[in-house]
């Protein structure tokens, strides 16, 4: 069956190789992260598999989902995060790509409830304003994925920061998401430092306007999109 | 002998690699950290040679000891930790492997004495509350084993912070000793960060107690275990 | 055209190699820095394509640009931070390379717009005295560069911490501004510690001034120069 | 002439390999620590070459100094450390090994000019007790190295920490020095944090001197030394 569709294929080779991105930038430990990527024109998605060691994941060993976060395809258990990520693949249309972690200084802000400050212009442009935070949330039901949805809804950030717990990220893709997760715990971490001697200076409203919408709209190669 | 014992060799090889795991993730130093595995259905356990570089490990260079800590086979001395791990086996026969460590943040908590207080879902998850501290203990006796089996018998906590000294975990096997060592870490350096800059918010001991629950139950691949 | 000119060619591998070493320092994450190298005797300079990850960089993929910022060659659009490279050419003659970088401890000061003072002798050795802060200034004209050329001119450093920003560094290589790009994050880092538990002892300018003199007289290879 | 030396090649080769254990536990960037080896049984000692970047050191390109610190062999300039180095040897001649860095958290206790104090277990083993700092002093003369001998003559540390500057550590060997540099750096990391949030709890004097009584009489495999 879909182990033959050639997109799916191709989403599990992604969604597997960025996880190498989470261990690289140090955003896990042993096997406490995820990434996951939907499969276009198909209710489904693409997730790591629950408890397995980053450098032992194969494509093969990615978890096809439903978008109730039912494994359709493949013989591991999905993420225990699943279900957070399905609820957000089924009420944001837009987003292509979701990445958890527990990131060291993203964690911290998160354990104070505290949102991070946006004081620095690569922040403005990644983010648009401040990292902001989502709700408590206990696993095993729909409270993580609404405590997500809720709080990205119409927000710039495509990270929040879940309280007490870790980080969640979206994308168009799950290159962009990971990208957001990467972007986080440097924004977080040099904020945190900062922060430790003194108050950062703040950058106009207007600044970050300006910074975020430039940012969006012209960075990068256009053919590499 | 035992040499030839196909158990003994596995355990040799188990207890050697997982050492990669410690320099992995930056937990030792030097040759200052040791992990240990149980012979099952043997009154043995296997642990690192002293004074020996994490490079230069080899399972034929792994210590085979006694309970009493006395080595039985090996040509190298066995860890200068050897005693302690050796209580912990005469004493705690649920145990299946145990790990020491002087991993940065766990032993800052350690030095003022403080337990890391359960301010993340990941740590309600694998430590079920509080990390707790042990007394100070004096190499060259029993007085490390004993403070290690009275701290953690009957507690949640795989991970003991031992006054002034560093860390000991235990596990049901050699490597979920070597994941509490990891995790230890990791929920030390992120409480420590967190606090930096403010109180982290409690999570209510309701909620760790389901967290702790779930974790211990339905988490990561059966078919791995 | 110039792709057979054999200085350029050579500058771009100089310029493509030199990003490793952002790399290997952890000066940058994803594609945040870059580095530049002036052609000598051309008004031309070198520099990293926009938005490439480091480990795709090759020195085909680098892009000329001539003084005002344009693109003369390369199929890549060149980095976002192009025209502040160019300004610091137009203006400053004795420059032969630039290096930008979001680096966390130096972008910390910088968060706080705050100099880092010289309280280490390694630090009087490469900057002369404290590393200073340039002004807030957006991307999208010339004000970064003008910022940089204003704080760095008649100044013994050759770092500047852009307020709410970043590092640019000057060189009379690009290999030069590297180096100072990675001693900048090393002493950032070391003062802020220093700081978090105290005050740092001052050094006196006369000693400041002898070991800047010493160290850019005598220190090195001079074969290597 | 000596080139055909095999103790010296030797030493050139345990020389050149320690540096890679400088770099390994990150205690230096660019080329800014030193190791050095003493030639036994000759007025000599062989030390890194000055600016050469550590991933091109060979034993060939490391210098055979005599003990006023003026080079005997070799093409390329000694570290510009080197008369620290050798006046060490002068005036200790139990001293084998000598080591140079920056490492942060070491030095950021060197710029408050303040000791490391003993609240650490593995601390007591290898200092002994506190790590002292040593006097202010300019490179050119014999001011470091009277500094290094003065405070390290007579004390149970292996390592000073020199104000406002970085470490010098000593050992019986080369491979001793670096050790006792990778620890100094390891304790001054860990009391630091420790401190962050409060104070140590102080280890009894009496309790220090067994610790370090029994680490230098018992640990590690008598074979190896």
């Amino acid at each position: 069956m879909s182990q033959d569709n050639p997109v799916i294929q191709e989403i599990r080779k992604t969604v597997c190789d960025l996880h190498a991105e989470l261990v690289r930038y140090e955003l896990v430990v042993w096997t406490a992260g995820n990434v996951s990527g939907r499969v276009p024109g198909e209710d489904l998605f693409v997730i790591k598999p629950s408890g397995v060691p980053y450098d032992e994941l194969t494509p093969e060993s990615m978890v096809v989902c439903d978008l109730d976060g039912n494994p359709v395809e493949g013989r591991y258990s999905p993420s225990s995060d699943t279900a957070a990520h399905a609820y957000v693949y089924r009420h944001m249309p837009e987003v292509g790509g979701v990445v958890h972690t527990h990131s060291t200084y993203a964690t911290a802000w998160a354990a104070r409830g505290e949102p991070i400050p946006c004081v620095l212009t690569a922040m403005a442009d990644e983010f648009g304003g401040e990292i902001p935070v989502g709700p408590f949330a206990l696993i095993g039901g729909d409270d993580i994925g609404r405590g997500i949805v809720k709080t990205l809804s119409g927000h710039r950030s495509p990270a929040v920061l879940m309280q007490n717990h870790g980080v969640f990220t979206i994308g168009d893709s799950p290159k962009a998401a990971v990208k957001a997760a990467v972007m986080c715990e440097d924004v977080a971490r040099t904020v945190h430092i900062a922060r430790q001697l003194g108050e950062p200076l703040p950058i106009a409203q207007e600044h970050v306007d300006r910074l975020y919408d430039r940012y969006q709209n012209v960075y990068g190669q256009r053919s590499h999109l």
